[in-house]
Parts: C-alpha cells; structure tokens; sequence
C-alpha cells in the first residue's frame, strides 16, 4: 500500500482553519480514494527547530516527522502564499530535508530516492508559480522526483482578499489539478518503488 | 521636465492589442498629468539582438533605444506573464541593460545611477510578485533605484483566461497602485536628479 | 534506442565557442555513453519566433526543432546565467513549450507527458539554483518530469569573470552531477517508456 | 544622526560563529564610520512567533524588533543562503514586516516610507541574486526603497563548502560591494528623511 505523507506549512497553529490545510485534506482524499494509507502534520503545531540537520536535539520535532515521510512514498507539501512566496514554515521544513543530502543507503542512494513530491499552493493573490518554482527545486536537490503536472493550485486576483477555505466549494480547474497531481505522483511513485534509480 | 521611458515586452508585434502595452500607456497617462515627457517602444517590434554589449553591430536596434533610456530619469519595464514569469522579451531587455556596468561617467559612476525604476505586470493568472522579483533584482544590479512601491499589476484568478484588456475599465487596485507608483518614481526622480549619489 | 535532445540557450552565435554548450556536449557524451541517439540545437544560430504557438508562421524554425523534441525521450535544457537568471534564449524555449498545454494524444494526455527533462547550468557567478527552479517549474507545468538530481551545474565564486569553457579540464563535482543526470534521467525515461501515465 | 537596524537572519543561535552575522557587522562597521547610529538583532536569539501580525501577542519577540526597525532610517537584512535561497528566519521576517501593509501615518503613508533597505548575502554557494531578488520585492511591498546596488555578498564556487567566516580576510570584490551599499543606502535615507514620499 502506497503511503503519503502531507506537511501543511500553514503560519496558523490548530485549531483556526487554514486553507493550506483544506487544501491538503481534498489532495489527501484523491489518495485515500485509490488505495493509499495517508498522514498530515501540520507542522507548525510541532517544535520544528532551525537548522540543517537531521535531528537539532532537544525538544527537536522534526525527527519523529522525518521517520514518517522516510516510510512515506509520496511527499506531498501544502503552503500558503505570504507576499507572492512560500510561508517561512514551509522553507524550515526544506532546510530540515536538506540533511538528507548525507544520508545514504548501502549503496550510497540517498534515502530520499524514489520518493515522489506533490505540491499544494494557495493564496489570496498570485504566487503559485513561484512557490512551486522554488519548493520543487529544493525537492529536487535532495532527491525527490517531480511527476509531471505535480502541483494544485488556488489564488485569487490581484490584490484580492479571499481565503480558499471561503469559496463556495472547490473551484473546477483547482480539481481538475489535483486529481492529474493524485494520478501522477501515485504511477511515478510505483514505478519507482518496484524499479529504484541505480546506486552512483 | 522629468522624462519617462516605457519599453513594452509583449510577445506580439503591433498593431495587435497587449494588454502589457496597454498597462504601460495607464501608467504614462498618470506621468504625463504630472507635466513628465514620456515615450513608449514595443520593443519586439524592434530588432534588439541578444547579447550582453551596448552595441551588438550590424543593424542591432537596441543602441537607438537606449539613447532614449539614458535620456530618461525613469524607466518604466511593462512586461507580460508566461508560466508565471516574465517574457523573453523582458528577459532581453534585462541582458542588454547588463551592459551598462562597465559604463561610467568622468567621476566613476553608472550612467544608470540617480534612475529610478517602475514595474508594470499582467497576466491571466500568477506571476507579478515573481516577475517583480527578478526584474527588480536585475535593475538595481545595474544601477536603478526602485522606489517604494514602484509596482503596478493584474492578474486573473488562478488558471484564468481573461485578458486584462479585456476587463470592463480599470479595476480599482491597479487604478491605486498605478497611482502610487507614479508618484513614488516622480519623487524619487526629483531627488535623485538634484543630489545624486556620490561617486564610489 | 533512447533518444535525447539538447537545446543549448547561449547568447552567442555559433561559431564562438560556448560555456554552456560545452557543458550540453559533456552531458550528451554521458547519454551516448549508455547507447543513447543524440541531437543538439543551438537555439541563437535558428530563427526561433517570439510568441507562445506551436507555429508562429513565415520563418519560424521552432516546428523543425519541436519535431525533434517531440521525438526524444530526454529533454535537456543548457543555459547560461546572466544576472543570475536564464538566458532569453531560454526564456523563449519555454515559452514555446507553453503550447504544448493545448496538444493532446488520443487519450487526453499531453505529447510531453513520458518524457523528462534535465538541465545543465553555468555561469561565472551565481544563479544555478534559481535558474533550475524556474525551467523545471515551466517543464513540469508542461508536462515534463523531473528526476532526482536531474542537474549539472558549474560557476565560479561571487563576482567572479571565469567562464567555464576556460577551466583546466572539467571540475570533479560537476563531472559528478553530470553522471547522476544521466543516469537517472535514463532510468526514468526507460520507466515511462514502457508504463505512461495515466490518461487524466 | 541616522540609525541602522541590521536583523541577522542565520539559523545558529549565539554564541555560535556566523557568516551572516559577520558580513553585517562588517557592513555596520562601515555605517559607524560614516557616524550612523547602529544596532542589530540576531533574530534566531529572539522569540519570533510565525505570523502575520505585527504582534502575535503571549511572548512574542517581534514588537522589540519591530520597534527598533521603526525608529531607523536603514533596515539591513543579512540572510545566509540553504539551497539556493534565504534562511527561513528571513522569511519569517519579512512575513512580520507584511504587517507594515496596515500601518499608516495621518496622513495616509506606510511607516516603512522613506526608510531604505540594504542587504547582504551569504553561502558556500549560489543564491545570492536570487535571495536578493525576493528579498527585495518583499520590502518594495511593503513600502521600503532600494538604492541603487543595494547589496553587498559572497558566496563560492559551484559545490563548494568553504564558509565566508572562515575565509583570509575580507574578498576585494565584496569589500566593494559593502563600501557602495553603505554609501548608496545613507545618501538616499539622507535625501528622503529630508524630502518623505508624498501621501497617496
């Protein structure tokens, strides 16, 4: 069974609404709909500390995150937009992957490989563009895969003010994406469990 | 008289519509009620070369252009969004610009010092922060000033498809950040012409 | 046979000699190694039109170069980095590309959909990291995959003004990220070959 | 006399030894000279709540900061660079500052008006234009003006590991840039606490 592990980087700890975090639940059930086991931290519930390693010691949550998403087969990240960019949770959360960069396996994989990235953005107004930009090179960095068309998306027009989580319902396209981004992170995440990238 | 010059970075040579070109003239509309000379050049129409010299030779129209540019206390950058960035026009432009740091006058300073620089961005859906970034970056690398809030856009909803010459008049955001950047760039220009910056 | 096109975005028109395709040559001599076919565009030395159709008519050389994109297996982007950003010619490329969200196989899947994508990156100073965010993000958007690791890159410290054709042979680490482009972008090329994904 | 607040944004808690922190004290060093007023907060030391308020109430490290940053004419962000971008203390930074967007004068003005911002950049390898790029978009956003290369960095070579603390001595070429961005940012927080923005 497939495993997919959601990190929303909502600035707003529980239990508020968030609409990074809605965003995520709707991703998670296109998972769920097709067989896969899933879990969602909402990370800035948990003590996530500053830093590059694995484990920043003391109190550090990160750690017991990390497990998860190394069982994980997908990794889906779910962000808000704050002045066109990505929410400051969700780059601790890339900074904290960036230890696994030296962490391989038996033959020197890093752990990360064959794992797939999903995306989730949502804003009041534009930014998705540039989150996925930066979120999916930094993925990419420590060894995770982009499936095509891999992100969902939601923003309102210029300088508008409504959350996501406001609509009436989720808008066609913003479904539209979301389940191309279930279908293709599930077939790529296959793919690559049964047939891993070679040893470098 | 303060001097402003707009290069438009559609994708489209004229005398078809562009929504970029249009934003651009908005925004010379609100220069030239305040007693400034504007000028405007749909730079595809042109032949600017690629490269990163002044003057690429052989019937390269960008000298001819940025006559006019050096001539001006502001310039104005109106640019399209494609895949959530700027145009390759735009692009084009920022590389041509590169050239202006090995020029300098008798006392050591860019001929781009004491410039100030303006943004106008449109899109269907986003990009305008990202485009911002980047364009902004490029421009005072070489030189320029952004004043505060020296930006003006609209974008659609996500996914959207509307033009923003389309749209039924001006919407009243753009209408105020239009505003704004005008007086913020006139201001700046004013000072900067009289006290420019020392040379370094 | 695996068939892997190169599209090298250099300024400079053939035939100076090149940083970036130099480094395209080096990654394409690592997938002619595994057996692969290769091609290689300099996009500057071809009349590539500005715009975002598949043809924009009358001289355009983008259908010829698109054909052969079309019938490769491996995507691979090679830019320079010019204020810390891609090339224009680049910028054009993907702009190109953008066309492809309109064409569609028999079964409602983009022609790119299977194929992926790899970068290579070089400039005097900075900007590999950014530049890699913004063509994969493009790429992926138009239905490109990305694999881990999938790029080789190489510039020299701040403000520096060494080009890369002029190294003494080719630096270990970017020899490195070379191999493990090739191999991965490979393997998952061969991966999707045989299993595409899904009609969406 | 004019004051500088420099917000150190380096993911290491004192007493640790930082580059970030080392390249601001050198650019405050060069403030000194000139007779400003300097302080500077090594934000990671301080309990910044996420968020987007300009006090998140119970604790909350920001309203000192902000209070400091509201009484100088210089905002300078000093940022290391972690895969290729800004450190997410920066991002949180700049996602308080957002709340300067609903801060006004009586007379309408953004109390972030007529202050100017400088930055400096730091990491074993690339980033720096990029950081600069949405550093500085963020504070145009948020009222802040940029003077001309307003940024002073360093970084090495592509995959290099040599950190700027540990380097012989200060790098000519970023000597350079710190000498400009100090001289450029005081001439035009000279000029506009003399002459503020008009309110709009």
């Amino acid at each position: 069974m497939t495993s997919v592990t959601a990190l929303v980087c909502t600035l707003t700890p529980s239990p508020a609404a968030s609409s990074s975090q809605l965003l995520a639940e709707q991703v998670l059930a296109g998972f769920a709909e097709k067989g896969c086991e899933t879990s969602l931290f909402r990370v800035v519930d948990h003590d996530v500390k500053p830093g590059v390693q694995k484990d920043m010691g003391d109190g550090d949550a990160w750690p017991a995150i990390r497990a998860r998403v190394l069982a994980s087969e997908v990794l889906l990240i779910s962000t808000p937009i704050w002045m066109g960019q990505m929410s400051s949770v969700c780059k601790r959360v890339l900074e904290r992957l960036d230890a696994e960069l030296s962490e391989k396996d038996d033959e020197g994989r890093l752990l990360t490989y064959g794992k797939v990235a999903g995306l989730a953005v949502v804003g009041n107004e534009d930014g998705a563009h540039a989150v996925t930009a930066e979120v999916f090179q930094a993925l990419n960095d420590v060894g995770l895969t982009q499936p095509a068309a891999a992100v969902t998306y939601w923003h309102g027009e210029a300088m508008g003010s409504t959350d996501y989580k406001d609509l009436d319902g989720v808008p066609e396209k913003t479904a539209g994406t979301t389940k191309t981004l279930v279908a293709n992170c599930l077939h790529l995440a296959d793919l690559l469990a049964k047939d891993p990238y070679p040893p470098s």
